[in-house]
């Protein structure tokens, strides 16, 4: 497989390596992925997250493997182990059938390969379309809010909702930016506050309870958040939160956007209720872990409600920015 | 002054004792106040939190101080003082006025300590009113939400919010809380957490951002929360978080109370713009820090947004449970 190279993810002289996002910001690490069960497990603990690029990293583990001298019943098991490792996000499972519809139609293990070359290309582009698409929607002076991480760390590109407000601040330079921290695993906080540092877009950090309070006084012009999984109606699937953000947006008056590529767009899926929502553990809540450290605040065996996810109904969205452009379902 | 007991503060054989409420559930650290200027740094720090409570411990604060020998000019001096330590909860500044008015009509020191020892028993009393008057709103079965910590802690009694909910569950034993963290500072997920566990309450924390999801689920049948001001129409300000739950009740057709006794109603505000919100530092949001250890996990110098409180239109709440009864403005 040829050299390739992105924020979250690279493939360098037959190495396929993954930046640790559970060590971000703290450290810098990178993970050399030995072959389908770690890539697995790194998607499994949150090493590699945002629906589209754990689609395009478990496409390149599958890539990966092929190059080892893996056989065509082995390429099989692993991408359907691979498909399993977190239910939510579309993209997962779009990446690998890709892979595999290519493989039934040649029967040549390159083509697996071949796939995973062009999900990893092709994601970039579908990052620049979108940021196309969603520029006529931002304004110069606009405060906008956004919700967990969406930005290069997610995408081999610009990303989904931060690329359309990295695009339109490199147009306007007049960007404020507030970020949800978003709990339980912090990647607003964590993430997208080192990304907007990284690219020296003014932001403030909030906590995911103080985004109502902005809206009450005005101070959000709009919002754009990711999505991890679009149903045929439009109902979607998104961080923990969101949900709340849309109901809120609504309220107020604030328009309420959702950037994602094709790939995140479910057929199958007649509507919302049709997604699976993932359960996750109850230390998340309990505490907080990373590089930075673990504390756990709460009495040792608390109880915990702790959905990774939340599905928002179409109705409460002002347009979708998708890579074919603003979309209405 | 004689001896006075409550879960979070004390007066026994001359001393005056207040749990730091930072270092819980971790550990039980009872802090021994030496003299105004201390008090007044416990509840800046917020050692000692909640509404209620500040005010009553200010009052004991001053009483102790006379009990020094302290004259009138010092104790007006510590008095003033006092009330500027925390600017929200009015409580604080009604306790320590009523101490001033009594020493204004009668000239006599010991009437500061006459009228904290009221003070303290009094908000006992206004909790168990306040209990008693939620009663009829809470059925067996129900799954109650709340956010921050409204138990014993915040009061001299069983609290406001959490002591009617307390209430209920001694008479039907069959309730469910939903506790939000409430973030940044973690008073649900560690104070409110600890409190049900020890009263044997079934709960489950969530993060703020989750509560949506609940509601969205059907799952939530009404939220009970404090107040740290009541304006005069209503309007009430409470730990940030509060009014973004009031929005969610609202599209959700979720019953939205407020249980606070009389000395959280300020008369001389008129509505919830006059109520001042206090701004915290950056570090709480950049991070988590507690008797649990210290967490950074935001780039350095991350820019914050930390209101510690939000305002709450009256509109949005279905009954206000106070001591005197449930009441609509």
């Amino acid at each position: 497989m040829k050299n390739l190279t992105s924020v979250g993810l690279k493939y360098i002289d037959g190495k396929l390596l993954v930046l640790n996002q559970q060590q971000l910001p703290s450290q810098e690490e990178w993970i050399i992925c030995r072959n389908p069960e770690h890539m697995y497990e790194i998607i499994k603990t949150l090493q590699v997250r945002g629906a589209p690029l754990i689609g395009v990293a478990a496409a390149m583990a599958l890539a990966d493997y092929v190059e080892q001298g893996a056989n065509q019943e082995q390429v099989i098991t692993a991408a359907e182990m691979l498909k399993t490792a977190r239910p939510t996000a579309v993209n997962l499972m779009h990446c690998i059938d890709r892979q595999l519809a290519a493989l039934a139609a040649t029967n040549e293990l390159t083509t697996i390969v071949d796939t995973a070359e062009s999900l990893f290309l092709e994601d970039k582009d579908l990052c620049e379309a979108m940021a196309q698409h969603g520029l006529p929607l931002i304004k110069s002076g606009f405060h906008i809010l956004t919700h967990c991480n969406t930005g290069s760390l997610v995408t081999t590109g610009i990303g989904t909702a931060l690329g359309v407000i990295r695009k339109a601040y490199d147009q306007h330079k007049n960007l404020h930016i507030y970020v949800d921290e978003t709990r339980p695993l912090l990647q607003g906080g964590r993430l997208t506050a080192w990304e907007l540092e990284q690219a020296k877009i003014p932001y403030q950090i909030l906590c995911d309870n103080m985004a109502a309070s902005l809206m009450q006084q005005g101070l959000v012009d709009c919002i754009i958040v990711g999505a991890d999984r679009i149903a045929r109606n439009g109902d979607f699937a998104n961080k923990i939160g969101t949900y709340g953000l849309a109901v809120l947006a609504k309220h107020h008056d604030v328009p309420f956007y959702v950037a994602a590529p094709y790939t995140t767009i479910d057929n199958d899926c007649v509507d919302g209720s049709a997604i699976a929502i993932e359960q996750r553990a109850a230390d998340e809540v309990r505490g907080a872990k990373g590089a930075f450290g673990q504390v756990i605040w709460s009495p040792e065996n608390a109880a915990v409600y702790n959905p990774a996810f939340d599905v928002t109904p179409t109705a409460l969205v002002s347009s979708y920015i998708l890579d074919s452009g603003l979309h209405s379902f």
